[in-house]
């Protein structure tokens, strides 16, 4: 029973056979970049070239159940199969970057916790640098997204940006004056797992009335769930009954517009909390862009972007009110791997 | 009626006419840094030389009832006579830091709003270049005093460090990868002001149920005069009656041991909100020390750190516990101006 | 799509003709009583004899949609059906007892809302007095089953009770005394309503964190769909899915019975949510007996009074403690029909 | 250092020399009653006829420092003085009603827990009883003076009424449909102890989030110390400082007077949290009459009624907003003395 929208398996790239006349005369010193985005459902590839314009992509299911092994083994033939659809050589790479979920050791290319890919301590980095013979940049994914954004999407020419992007949890990352903010070993950022209210609801740590357990698309749907069952969303009552599963992010955005009123006011309250949220950011952080992404907010950028802003402007100092901006993100499924590869490249550079 | 302790204003420096001799045969080449702490009740101001050695200081009252343009020629003044003290010319003066109260706009050395001041827009950068002909670093007082345990104190050694210091509020600040994390232009780290629970009480923003709402030493004063007045701190009420004022961080450790349990219980109860904030600051920053300062830690130091530091771990991922440590400060009073003086002679060093 | 479980419309009277040849000997001084609970998706009716033994019973759907014209036809309808069945003419009637949903004018037999029927300031009373020519009692439907408890089953002997009944929402009841607790015209101990903590959601009356909103029926099923969902509650998963409709009692007690900690621990805060609000009772009302009814009581009644009664003790003055004793209801749906019937009767007594 | 005003030990009867020469025609056939009312500082002896008119009265300091006997022996006594001073004979008393602190053992005339007197389990009735040969009532000290407004006072007429009195906890009583409400054996409605919200402050039973802990006068002057302190109250700052002790209900009506804006912030927050006590309270019991009394209640009547109105209609169901009425009290001290004396006739009646 797969819980998140079926994936498009599909290459984008174009069709690697017309491609095949042009090999001959392939210019093998052109350099590449992988921009890997490894999620629980799903993984997608993407080649970059230096300029970092997109060559070719390929999105798969991942799989989880094929375990730790098996999956490093399907992302090392995906990245394999987009060399070969693009008729790009290994050797040819210039670096690798990948975006992982959970907190990743980023000084040692591991991916500490991913509890929905039921890895625990996986040395993606090595594995890869073994299989490729180039650099691998290991990041968090959600970080990742946000690096994206401000490289080439929603936060371009932001000092630091700190993005939101409500789903099943939340998923936070940051850039600061233009790096990935970061802790001496570990990736952070869990936005999503901060305390901001009183709610005895538990969060992924334990703590309760965290933005994650008040604010997710999932803690929306399932006060919808409740709200359709008690026949107070006749709309969305009609088009997902009351199963969690159905509850998308369309669903809600078209109920809303059917006339929900109810409906509209929860996913106004997800947006109070979710200003708070960013209200205690501008306090420690500061940042001039906010980026919001994620479904949810793309079934309904105005209306999330218009509200968070607005409980996020009430909370702070006024002084901070004119200090940052809040932005829907603008590269969507893209976001992840486009900043997987321009960090990889940019800690690259940093190196040298 | 002063709310604050009396505060000592004769010079710590050493006689200033039993250095005279010496003067004949001054280096006027030797260079020198002013380190300022600016605060509601107390100015405290320190010469250093290069080495960031401690050459002389004053603290006086800030009389905040002279005004902003009375208030800047105190500063000056004050500054003119930690000079005179140890016979040094402006001329000598490499630079000056100046932590102030409230937001700053660090790039223009402007505070923007610094409320026990009366303060708004005060442009002290400008002012003091004007009067010493030397470059002026303008920071948060707090961001100072966290600098100051980075460069020279309890975080030494640290890639980032946030300090938290409760007191009337809560002040905080960050030093992120050797830098004092900022906004693009205001100081930031407002963690008093960040919302972590569900408590009606407004905030300084007006946001309810933040740190400072519930646990700065006013707030932990506030129930404990409660208890002493429903009889329920008998050791405390003997001491400080009812009244918030008498009711001083010695006092609430001596109360606790003298067996007052219910002030025990308040300061746990501060303590697991402060553990809260840290949660919060690690998830988000991942700082591999938080230093806590201030008088109510200063008092009871040990206490502070076991109980704020096992609330912090147990509201964490796992995989963060390790990743931090809470420590007590150890420059006490001096932390802001070390740290003025020596974040000042950083800015310079990373500007030339 | 029906939210409730099929209800049986079968009569669970004897079969009407197998009575006939009694008949003719019947006994026609003798009196009876209806009790009636009408509810938002079933209605069941049950003839007392004198004793208020049980004659005879019918349960069928409501039917909603009827409107209130048809509904009380259906309800009168009922109520013939089940005289027919037992061969007991009009006349015979001693009087009527009916149980309605919402805040009911007691003094004036007038149901003022019922949501869950869609009816508003409808006379009963009125109505049924002149169908069947007898006194009618009309009465809220908790009030009803809490009086049936009182009267004949787990509150037996108690001097005052508090029934608490979660299910979609929480409906409560009080016989205080002897007496069903009531205002001067409208019936009262809507406790599913009253506030309990500082929980956002908001309830029926837009008042937030009470007691319904945070721990009926529907308000833990949707914390275990999220659980489900995020494949945390395995075992509720394989077999309720995500949907909230599918989510029943017995499915819940099922899956702790498996192995599903978090459904177990979702149950636990539920408990004490409902111990917090049986404290607040027990401060203010100070009954000695507290029954738990409805479905997901019923399904693990050790659990709930265990559970309930411990948080409740733990939230009184020690004084109270022992003043008070938790219960499981003893008499599943026929508590309605019971109390109703059994309250006409004191009512009738009461007035004579 | 005494916590409540000083109070006047004086008698308020006329001179007893001057009502001597009327001694000697003296009715001995006249039967009185004595209602008392018992405090932490201060008793109230109150001598009435069989029509309950006024006859004469004492109030003295209770000394709680003279320990149970002494106690007992010092209202013994103060009785006798009233007696005395009308030239009443001990024989003349019909009966003796004392109102006390904490839950009452009310079948047993025994003051269970009573924390200001220090008093736990003390035979009150029996004790009195033996004294003066006549029938004893005791019950708690609220009960009786919201019977006396519900008698004499504000609630005359009402069918059923709660009183709530915000004072250094929060007091409450209740009178339901002419009797007062209470358990098989104690008393009950401690409002003040019932939990309204999620604040983490505990009240007298642990629970945290009570109406005590949140509205009580001594939150609220909790709350105004720590704005007087940071200066955000001038007003109150002038006349009461920052000590708890010196904020008296009228130094704080003053205060507002005087455009205190946080202060009347702060009162209003206290008025919402006691409205939401009122929306649970006519949820559950319905009473027509809620009456609001004490010294900050008596400072500002019209605020607190008006408030606490507003908010509790806003947080029921539409149908109870008409159902009752929030009013101020209006026998002042008197509440007390005028209940216990009307309950123990009503009592004496009810047993005849």
């Amino acid at each position: 029973m797969t819980k998140e929208a079926e994936v498009n398996t599909q290459s984008t790239t174009s069709d690697p056979d017309s491609g095949a006349p042009e090999a001959a005369v392939k210019d093998r010193s052109a350099r590449y970049w992988i921009g890997f985005d490894l999620g629980g459902t799903k993984m997608q590839c993407t080649l970059f070239d230096e300029s970092l314009k997109q060559i070719g992509s390929r999105r798969r299911r991942t799989k989880t159940e094929l375990g730790v092994e098996g999956g490093l083994d399907r992302i090392a033939a995906t990245i394999s199969k987009v060399l070969d659809d693009a008729d790009v050589l290994p050797s040819q790479l210039a670096g690798i970057g990948i975006g992982c979920p959970g907190p990743v050791e980023w000084s040692k290319g591991v991916v500490r916790v991913a509890v929905n890919l039921g890895w625990k301590n996986v040395a993606v980095g090595k594995y890869l640098e073994g299989k490729f013979n180039c650099s691998v940049t290991v990041l968090n994914d959600v970080d990742a997204g946000v690096y994206g954004e401000y490289a080439a999407g929603a936060a371009k020419g932001a000092r630091t940006t700190v993005g939101i992007f409500p789903g099943t949890g939340i998923g936070g990352g940051c850039v600061y004056d233009g790096q990935i903010l970061r802790g001496k070993h570990l990736t952070c950022m869990e936005i999503g797992h901060t305390k901001i209210n009183g709610s005895p609801r538990p969060g992924g740590t334990g703590m309760a009335g965290t933005l994650e357990t008040e604010a997710s698309r999932l803690a929306v749907a399932g006060e919808l769930a409740k709200l359709a069952y008690r026949g107070e969303a006749p709309n969305l009552f009609k088009t997902a009954g009351t199963d969690l599963g159905a509850i998308r992010s369309k669903t809600i955005a078209e109920s809303i517009a059917a006339g929900d009123k109810n409906v509209e006011r929860v996913v106004e309250d997800a947006c109070e909390m979710i200003g708070y949220a960013v209200a205690n950011t501008v306090l420690m952080i500061c940042p001039d862009v906010i980026v919001l992404g994620g479904g949810l907010v793309e079934a309904m950028p105005d209306r999330f972007v218009k509200a968070i802003s607005k409980y996020a402007k009430k909370n702070v100092f006024e002084c901070y009110r004119d200090e940052f901006e809040v932005r829907a993100a603008k590269l969507g499924d893209d976001a992840g791997t486009v900043g997987a590869a321009a960090w990889a490249q940019k800690v690259r550079q940093q190196s040298s």
